[in-house]
C-alpha cells in the first residue's frame, strides 16, 4: 500500500508543486487555482481512505498563503493539533504519500518532526503551538536570527488553558510570534468557547457595524469644537478601535490584533501575511474559515466529517460500507452511552462531563435523552476535572468522560482536586490501548500505570461490553473516592449484552475465567478474549493453561493472586498498558509482599512509543495478541527448565 | 504543642468572634477594628512560628467583608491556593489553633475540607478555585437552591491556564457565580502576567483617567446635536466603559466586571459584595491589595514575607536565628542555582526556566549573573515545558526547574511534547519526597512513577549536594532525550563540594556504597545516607549488609543488579517515593525479566497521602529513617527463615 502515486494530470497547478519553493514561482494571480486543486486532490484522497477531513478543508487557502507569504523551512510554522495540516502535507513534498496517511508505515496522521522539515514541532493533542512558536522564537533571538515564527492554533485549541498560558507570556516576552487565530466558529463540538458569541456580535451586529462607521464620521467633525472635544476626538479613534474589534481579549494580552480576514480568500490572506512581515511583537491575526470549505456534504456535517471513518462517496458523502462477513458488536462508547442514559434515568446524582467531544464519547446519546445531565465544557481537560471535583463535594456522582490518552491533562487535577479529597469522581476512559491510525499521540497505553500510583483510586478494566455496563453501575454505586473504569476504541467482543439492569461488583474481586494446572494467564481487558483462545492453543500442546481476569488493577484482588501464586509455576500478566508501572507491576509488587515466587512474565505494551497503524497490526507487532501470548507463554515456561534458580 | 490558646484579650473585637455568626452581629463600623485585631493577631502569632504570611495580610478586609456580607457557609466561599487563607481560618472556629498551623497534628497549611465546614473545597496547588466553584454551582441549580457561590483568586494564579479554561466555560454556562480578582499585583514572582502591564495602564495613567471624565462630560453635552450625534453619544458611554475600564478581557469571557476595588476598605467591600449579591450570571470582582499590608517589613520585602520560614522579630521583622550546633550543609536549591551559573557560563546553549519561582528553585542565583538565561513564564507549567520543548527543537538545552508536585501539571505535555519527539529538555525537580509542612498537597513523592513510565525518559536521582552537581552537568551533555533529576527540599547531607567543575556520569551505572554479604539494600537519593547508617546497625546484629546506590531509576542499572540477585539473598529497596510504580517495582520488574528471585521488600513512601509535619517526624512515622531501614531488614531476613518457599 505505501507506493507513492505519481500522476497529477488531474491537477494542473498541483502537478507542478512539489514543494513551496515551487509554488513561490507562480504570481499571485495563480493562488486561486493552487487552492481549487489541493482541494480537489484532498477530497479525491480522503473520499477513498477516509481521515481528519473537515478541518483541512477550511485551511486550504491559509496553508497556500503561508507558503508563499513565507519562506518555509527557514520561517517556522507551527500547526496546532494537526488534524488541519493536509493541505500542508500536500504542499510540503509529500503529495504523492497523501493516500498513505494514518497507514501502517504510511505518512503520519498529525504533524511530524521526523517525517519532514517542515513539520516544525509534532502535534496531535490540542493548544500547544503557541507554547512551542514562543520557544522557537526565543530560540531564534539569541541566536541572533530573524526568521518568522507563525502558530496557527483553531479556535477549539484556544479553550485549552495551556494556550492562554502561552498568550499570556508571549505578552511579558514581546517576542516577534504570529498567532493566527483558525477561526470556524465550530471547533469540534460548538458552542464550547465565551468568544464565538463575542466574536459573533462584534462581527455580524448591524447596529455595531453601522456604529463604528458613525464614530469614525463623528470623530472627524467634533475635531472643530475647541479643544476638548478635539482631544475626546482624538482619543475617540483609538478608543473604538478597541471596543470594535472582537480583539480586545487578545489586545489585553499584549497583542496587536489583526482581522478578521476570510480565510478562504488567498490572495487577501497573502497581502495581510506581507503585511504582517513588517510589523513587531506579538501578533494576533484573525481567520474566519469554514471547516469542509468547498466540500458540500461537508459543510453541512461538520462534526461527522471532522474525521472520515473511511471512504465515501465523493459527490453524495455517503459512506462506502465496507464489506462486512458478519455484523459488528456494539462499540464500547456506544455501550457506555446507553448505559449512561439507563444510569442517569435512575440515579438523579449522575452527570456526564466531556471535554468538546460528545459525539467521540458517547455522551451524545446521553445529550439527546437528558440535555442537562451532559456538561460540554470545551477542550479543557484541567478544569472539566475540578468541575467534576466541585460538583461531587455537593453530592454529585460526575463522569468525565475523557479519553485515556487526553485524561494526561488532567493528571494534577485528578490527585490534587480529586483523590486527595477522596470524591467521588468516575474517570470513564475510552480509547484505552492501542487507538491504530491516531498514533503515538493518542495511545490510551499509560492510565494504568498513572492511575495507579495515586492513592485513594480505583481502577477497573472491562473485560468485555458487557462488563462495562456492570462497572459503570458499581462505579455510580461506590462511595469511598474516585474510581476509574478503562475501554478500548472500536467494538466490543460480541457477549450477550442485557438490554437493562446491571450487577453490582465487588470492589477489588476478580474471577476464573477457565481452569489449567501449570501456568496462570492473570489479566485485564478485552485481551482476555485473545488469551481464552491462547489457553486453548497450549492445553492443545501440553501446556496447561488457566486465565483469570482480575478485573481490579487497585485495589489487586489479593485473594487470587494468593491462590493463584500457590497454585501456578508460572504466571504471564496480560494488560493492554505499559509494562512499566501497570498491572503487571502491581502484580509483582503483591508477589514481592507476600514473598511468592512463581516464574513471572509481563506481556504489555513495551516501553517505547508505538506508531501509528491498524490495532490489530500493531498488536501483532508487539505480540499482544493470540499468538504473541502463546509464544510467552512458551518462552516462560522454558525458563523452568533452569530449576537450579534458588529463592533468595 | 497542639494546645489552644484561650487568651485573646489584646484583640477587643475579635476575642468576641468565633464564628462568622458573631461577626455578622456587629454593626459595619465595626469591621475596621475586626480587621486591625485580625491583622494583629496574624503578626503575632505567625512571627512565633513562621508560615505563610504575605498573602493574609492582603486578605484580611476581605475575609471579613466576605464572612460578614455572606451566609457562610450556607453560601461557598473557595480560596485559591490557601495562601491567603490565614484569616478566614481565624474567622471560622480556627483562632485558637491558628498557631499549631503547619505543625504535625496542627492546623493544616492550606483549606482542607475535613478541617472546616467553612472549607468548601482544598487548595494548595494553583488556579482551581473558578473550576472548583462553577461546579458547586452546577450542583446548586440542579438542587434548585440559590446560595452564593464565590472564588477568590490571586493574579498570579490567574496566570495558570486552568483558571482561563473555567472562566471560558462559566461564561458559556452563564452559572451565579462570583470571582473576585485578588490583584496584589505580586504574585509569587512580579511582571509573569500580562494583565498587569495593562490593569496598570488604565488605572494610573493620568490620560486615560481624565479622558475617562472628560468622555463622560462631552457625550452629556453632544446629546443636542442631532440625532447622529446622539446616537453616538449614547452608544459612546458603553463603548467608552468597556474601553476605559481594565476588565475587558472579563467581559469578553462573558462576565460582568466591577472594579477595581480598594482592597483594604472593609466598608466598601462590604457594600460591594451587597450590591454583588443582587447581580445575575458571571460577576468578576477586581480587588486592589497590598501583599503584607500593614506590617511593614512585609511590605516593603514581598517575596521574602510571601512564606516565613520560621519565627521573626515582630518590631524589625528580622528572622530569629535558631540555636544552631553545626554549620548546616547548603541546600540543595542552592548547589542547584549555583551549578546552573557555572554551566550557562561555559555551555551557551542551556537555559533555566522557572513557573513564577526563581526565588522558590535556585533560579534566582542564575537570574542575577546572567539575566537573560531565565525565564520566568507564570504559574504556567504546561507552557513552561512546552515553552522549552520549541527551544530544544532549535539546539537549545533548558532546564526546567519545576518542583515535582507541580510537575504533575505538566505530565501531558512531558509526554506528548517533549518525550515523543525525544528533545533534548531536563526536569530538574526539586522538593521531590516529603516536604514536610506544606502536607499532601505538596509532597513530590510521585514522580519516579510518573516519570518512569514515559518512553525515552532518563531518570536520576542524586544522593548527595555533589552528586546533584554531576547530575545537572550529564543532563546538559546528554543527546538522546528527556532527562530528569529529583532532589529534595532543605540542606543536603554535608559531603564535601566542589567548588568548581564537575564530574561527567556514565549514563544508567549505579555504584556500590558499603559490601556486605546477606542483604543488599539498593536505592536512590538522600536516604542512602540513612541506609549507611542502618547498615552498620546491622552489621553490629550480624546482619551483613550492602548498600548500592542505584543512581538512575531508568534506565535501571541491569549489571548492578544482576549482581545483587546473585550475591544476596535478601534485598531491600529505597526511595524516598511511592512504592507504587517507583524505584522498587523497576527492581521487580527487571527481576521478573531475569527471572531472578531474592527475598525483595519495597520501602517507600505507603500507598496513602501523607499529612503535614516535619520532614523528619514524617520520615519517622512511615519508617523511612535510620530505625525504619533497620526494622526493615530485620523483618525481610526473617521471612528467609521459611524455606520451604519454592520457586515457580
Amino acid at each position: 500500500m505505501i507506493e507513492p502515486i505519481s500522476d497529477f494530470e488531474a491537477y494542473p497547478y498541483l502537478k507542478n508543486i512539489n514543494v513551496p519553493e515551487d509554488l513561490r514561482k507562480l504570481q499571485i494571480s495563480d493562488l486561486r487555482g493552487v487552492s481549487n486543486d489541493v482541494r480537489e486532490f484532498l477530497v479525491d484522497t480522503i473520499s477513498q481512505i477516509g481521515g481528519h477531513f473537515g478541518a483541512g478543508l477550511g485551511t486550504v487557502e491559509l496553508s497556500v498563503a503561508l507558503h508563499y507569504a513565507l519562506d518555509t523551512p527557514r520561517d517556522k510554522v507551527i500547526w496546532d493539533v494537526g488534524h488541519q495540516a493536509y493541505p500542508h502535507k500536500i504542499l510540503t513534498g509529500r503529495k504523492e504519500l497523501l493516500h498513505t496517511i494514518r497507514q501502517k508505515e504510511g505518512l503520519a496522521p498529525f504533524l511530524r518532526r521526523e517525517e519532514s522539515e517542515y513539520d516544525v514541532f509534532g502535534a496531535g493533542h490540542a493548544s500547544t503551538s503557541i507554547s512551542a512558536a514562543l520557544g522557537i522564537a526565543a530560540a531564534r533571538d539569541f541566536q541572533g536570527e530573524d526568521y518568522k515564527v507563525v502558530a496557527v492554533i483553531g479556535d477549539g485549541s484556544m479553550t485549552g488553558g495551556m494556550a492562554y498560558e502561552a498568550l499570556n507570556n508571549c505578552g511579558i516576552l514581546g517576542k516577534n510570534v504570529l498567532v493566527i487565530l483558525n477561526d470556524n466558529r465550530m471547533s469540534i463540538a460548538p458552542n464550547v468557547w465565551a468568544l464565538h458569541n463575542y466574536f459573533n456580535t462584534l462581527i455580524t451586529n448591524p447596529t455595531v457595524r453601522k456604529f463604528k462607521d458613525t464614530v469614525w464620521d463623528v470623530a472627524g467633525k467634533i475635531g472643530n469644537n475647541g479643544d476638548r472635544l478635539r482631544f475626546a476626538g482624538s482619543k475617540l479613534v483609538d478608543g473604538m478601535k478597541a471596543v470594535m474589534t472582537p480583539g480586545m481579549m487578545f489586545e489585553a494580552l499584549g497583542f496587536k490584533y489583526f482581522g478578521p480576514v476570510n480565510g478562504h480568500n488567498v490572495v487577501k490572506l497573502v497581502e495581510m501575511l506581507n503585511f504582517l512581515k513588517q510589523e513587531k511583537g506579538p501578533l494576533l491575526l484573525h481567520v474566519i474559515s469554514e471547516k469542509g470549505k468547498g466540500y458540500k456534504p461537508a459543510e453541512s456535517h461538520v462534526q461527522r466529517y471532522h474525521a472520515a471513518g473511511g471512504a465515501f462517496d465523493k459527490i453524495t458523502g455517503t459512506a462506502i460500507a465496507k464489506p462486512v462477513t458478519a455484523p459488528q458488536p456494539p462499540e464500547y462508547m456506544k455501550v457506555f452511552g446507553n448505559a449512561m442514559v439507563e444510569i442517569c434515568k435512575t440515579n438523579p446524582k449522575v452527570v456526564g462531563i466531556t471535554a468538546a467531544m460528545p459525539d467521540g464519547t458517547g455522551l451524545n446519546i446521553l445529550q439527546k435523552e437528558l440535555p442537562d445531565r451532559v456538561f460540554d465544557v470545551g477542550i479543557a481537560e484541567q478544569h472539566a476535572v475540578t468541575f467534576a471535583a466541585g460538583m461531587a463535594t455537593q453530592g454529585f456522582t460526575p463522569v468525565c468522560a475523557i479519553y485515556s490518552t487526553f485524561s494526561q491533562r488532567a493528571f494534577d487535577q485528578i490527585i490534587h482536586d480529586v483523590s486527595i479529597q477522596k470524591l467521588n469522581v468516575i474517570f470513564a476512559m475510552d480509547r484505552a490501548g492501542l487507538v491504530g491510525a491516531d498514533g503515538p499521540t493518542h495511545h490510551g497505553v499509560f492510565d494504568l500505570s498513572y492511575l495507579r500510583l495515586i492513592p485513594n483510586m480505583t481502577i477497573m478494566v472491562p473485560k468485555d461490553e458487557q462488563e462495562l455496563r456492570d462497572m459503570l453501575f458499581t462505579a455510580t454505586e461506590y462511595r469511598q473516592g474516585p474510581i476509574a473504569l478503562r475501554f478500548p476504541r472500536g467494538a466490543g467482543v460480541g457477549v450477550a449484552l442485557a438490554a437493562t439492569g446491571f450487577q453490582k461488583l465487588a470492589i477489588g474481586e476478580g474471577e476464573m475465567l477457565k481452569d489449567g494446572n501449570k501456568v496462570a494467564i492473570v489479566g485485564v481487558g478485552p485481551m482476555l478474549s485473545q488469551a481464552m483462545k491462547a489457553a486453548e492453543d497450549l492445553d492443545h500442546e501440553g501446556i496447561s493453561t488457566a486465565v483469570f481476569n482480575a478485573r481490579f488493577v487497585k485495589p489487586i484482588d489479593a485473594a487470587l493472586l494468593d491462590g493463584i501464586a500457590e497454585r501456578f509455576t508460572h504466571v504471564l500478566t496480560l494488560e493492554e498498558n505499559s509494562v512499566v508501572g501497570g498491572f503487571g507491576a502491581a502484580v509483582l509488587e503483591h508477589f514481592a509482599r507476600t514473598d511468592a515466587h512463581p516464574h513471572v512474565r509481563l506481556l504489555g505494551v513495551p516501553d517505547h512509543f508505538i506508531e501509528h497503524g491498524a490495532p490489530g497490526e500493531l498488536q501483532k507487532e508487539i505480540g499482544l495478541d493470540r499468538v504473541g501470548i502463546v509464544n510467552a507463554v512458551r518462552e516462560l515456561v522454558a525458563v523452568s527448565v533452569n530449576e537450579t534458580i534458588k529463592v533468595g
